[in-house]
Order: C-alpha cells, then structure tokens, then sequence
C-alpha cells in the first residue's frame, strides 16, 4: 500500500473561532483555493464518494484532500490509490471535531501551488463538526439510506449548516423504511436552501450531480 | 401520539467525571438500579434493538428508559408506545455526549421505585460518548453493517469502553461489503473482553442472545 503523509492536529489556542474561520478563508481566498469541508456520520460513505466525485472532476480541477479521523490513515491512502491527487490524512487525537486552526494546521501539510479545492473530510459525526466553521467556503454532508429518514430531525444544526445533502446508498432503498420525499422536506425544514442530491456512490449513480455542483460553485467563488 | 416528558439536561459544573460517575454508580447500587449505557452512530438502530430487548426482559426485569439526543422526542415516545414501560426524553441542548451529572440530572426525572434496570440511550455519536463514563454499570454500543466492518479501526476509544457490541442490520449483509469475522477481528483487537453479537432488530433475530446477556448481567451484580 502507498504511504501517505499524517499530520498530528493539535488542540487549538485561538478562543474566537468564527474569527479564526473568517481570516482562513480570506487567506485561502487570496491563494485561490476552494476549501470544502465533507461531513457525515461514521460510515456513510464519504470516502467512497470523494473518490467517484474526484474521478470526475480532476480534469477540471487540482484537487487535494485532507481526511481527518481519530485513528488509522485508511482513507487517506484508499483517496490516493484510487484517483492519484494528493491526500493527506489528519490525526485528531481524540477530538470528535476539526476548527479553523486546526484546518489550518491540515493545510500546511499540504502543497497549495496549482491547487484549485481542497476537500477536508471531517470526522465521522453529526454533532460536533456542525459547530465549528473551519474556514471552508461550502459545507456539504452525506446522509446514507440505513441511517434513516429523520435524521434532520435529531440533528438540527448540520442540516442547517450545509449548502448541500448527498443521500448516499440509493442502492439499499428497497431493504429499508427510507422515504426520500419525507427526508427532502425534513432537510427544507431545517435549511430551505439545501441542495439534496441522491447518489450511489457504489455504482455511481447520481454523483455526476453532485460532482456538477461542486464544479459550479468553484467556478462561481473563481469569480467573485 | 403519547406524550412523554423530556428533561432540559444542563451542562455538568462538575470537574471530576470519573469521580462523580463512581458516586453515582455506588447510589445506584444502594438502590438497586442497573444502568446500562447504550451507545452508537445515528441510524445504527438503538430505538428498534432496545424496543425488542425490553419486550423479552420486562416480564424478568422492571425497566426504564432514558432516550438522550439533541432534539426531537419522538425515540421516548416510540419506547412508550412500542412497549408501555417508563420512558423519558433527555435533551443535551446541543451536547455531543452525557457525562455522569448529565446522567443524574435525567435519572431525577424517572420514579425509580420498583425499578430494576435504566437503559440510557447515549446521543448518536462514536466519538464523545466514549470519553465519559455515565455512571453505568456496563457500556453497550451497536455498529450496524451498513456502517462497515472498518469501524473499530477508526474509533478505538468507543469499542475499548464497551463490554458487548450488537452488530445489527445482519438481514442486509447480502447487500453490503461487510466481512462479520473480520469485524470481530478488529473489536477484539480493540478490546479482547468485548462479546459480540449479531442481531436483526428488524426480525428479531439474535436480540434473544443479547436480552440474555443483559439479564445474566443484571443478576450477577445484584448478587455481588
């Protein structure tokens, strides 16, 4: 297997995240790099996701990853066998969240000359993460199909902090109670504006959408 | 619907978790009451394992039901309706976990006269959960197999704390890459003591093994 760089994040000193946040994405605005900050719960499939949106979109754009997790660098490794970008993987030494300092310190362990977007993988979970700006432009999240349709519901605030929700595993919709009309109007519920896009990461289906969005959004920031 | 009461959960000003949780299991034993902590991902199917678990064991044991999340009630009403014990909502206010005040603070709401077993279901989350000992008696957690068999490796701290994992969602194996030996293989490396045990909330299949394991618990501490 390849080797990936791991970087060990550090607790952050700065008291004022949201000002932390701002000024990251001022500077990474300057350097021209778009930061997008993927959350989900553990296992829903955000690596495999990445892989497939990546394969679509490296032609277009320099693209580089940060997969942040507690333990392990699996996924960091799995990005960079299976799509070639530059993949870093993150230690969070137990901490359940990433903030701005700590996306900073991720950052500088990556080469941003010629890079376009930055995909920050968050920890697995729907709490902690949704509290914390990191100083990305857009928040996305995965909401796979076994994890069920109420999950807007039992976790306002990262629904209401992502611009768009991937349902993931469309696949399994058959072998679950998923109803993906009730989940669209739980995510509009929480976040009127929210993007939901269906895929299969597993056979790809719909992350062409996905892919798409994101495309445009760089493009739109570019030129702001 | 039924209505159940929810309890505002306020944040702990106490310093000294694990000393606070040692107190409070000794209070618990003093009184006879059996906590257990149940813990998992969102969506990995604590509500349906436990509505199952507790319609084997309330002719054995008298139960109550704690339900922690962030918002919403409708798991506390779905325990109350599905099998007519005690049951209660907790809300975090936004809290990723419950520690051992948190913990007393919900016991408060239950009449715990009569009472055998409290089942406190933690907030959806493998990460901060793990990192607070509630005052239980035995920690549980549930991965469910659309979550992957990968998990241990990437939250080790949740699968050290647990004395048993459900692995539920077993009815959709066919259907997901997810390797059950392998899985058992990376919780025992986690934690040699953990007993796993694959179940169906779903059907019903394997929840006998897990009431069982349950009730043996309870009847060895009362002996203690």
């Amino acid at each position: 297997m390849d080797k990936v760089r791991v970087i060990e994040i550090k607790k952050s000193v700065f008291a004022e995240n949201e000002k932390d946040a701002d000024e990251l994405r001022k500077d990474l605005k300057d350097r021209g790099v778009f930061l997008l900050n993927l959350m989900s719960s553990p296992g829903s499939g955000k690596t495999t996701t990445l892989i497939r949106t990546i394969n679509l979109l490296k032609d277009k754009l320099r693209i580089a990853v940060m997969e942040a997790d507690i333990d392990s660098d699996v996924d960091a490794i799995k990005i960079k066998e299976a799509t070639g970008i530059q993949s870093i993987q993150l230690h969070t030494g137990g901490m359940c969240h990433l903030d701005a300092e700590m996306t900073r310190q991720g950052l500088e362990g990556l080469d941003l000359t010629d890079v376009d977007l930055v995909v920050l993988e968050n920890v697995g979970n729907l709490v902690c993460p949704a509290e914390f700006d990191t100083g990305s432009v857009c928040n996305a999240m995965i909401l796979s199909v076994p994890e069920g349709d109420d999950k807007p519901l039992k976790y306002p605030l990262m629904f209401s902090v992502c611009d768009v929700v991937v349902i993931n595993k469309t696949d399994v919709l058959p072998y679950f109670d998923f109803d993906l009309d009730k989940c669209q109007e739980y995510i509009h519920m929480r976040n009127p504006k929210a993007r939901v896009i269906p895929v299969c990461a597993k056979t790809g289906e719909g992350i062409d959408a996905f892919a798409g969005w994101l495309l445009e959004e760089v493009n739109i920031w570019k030129q702001e």
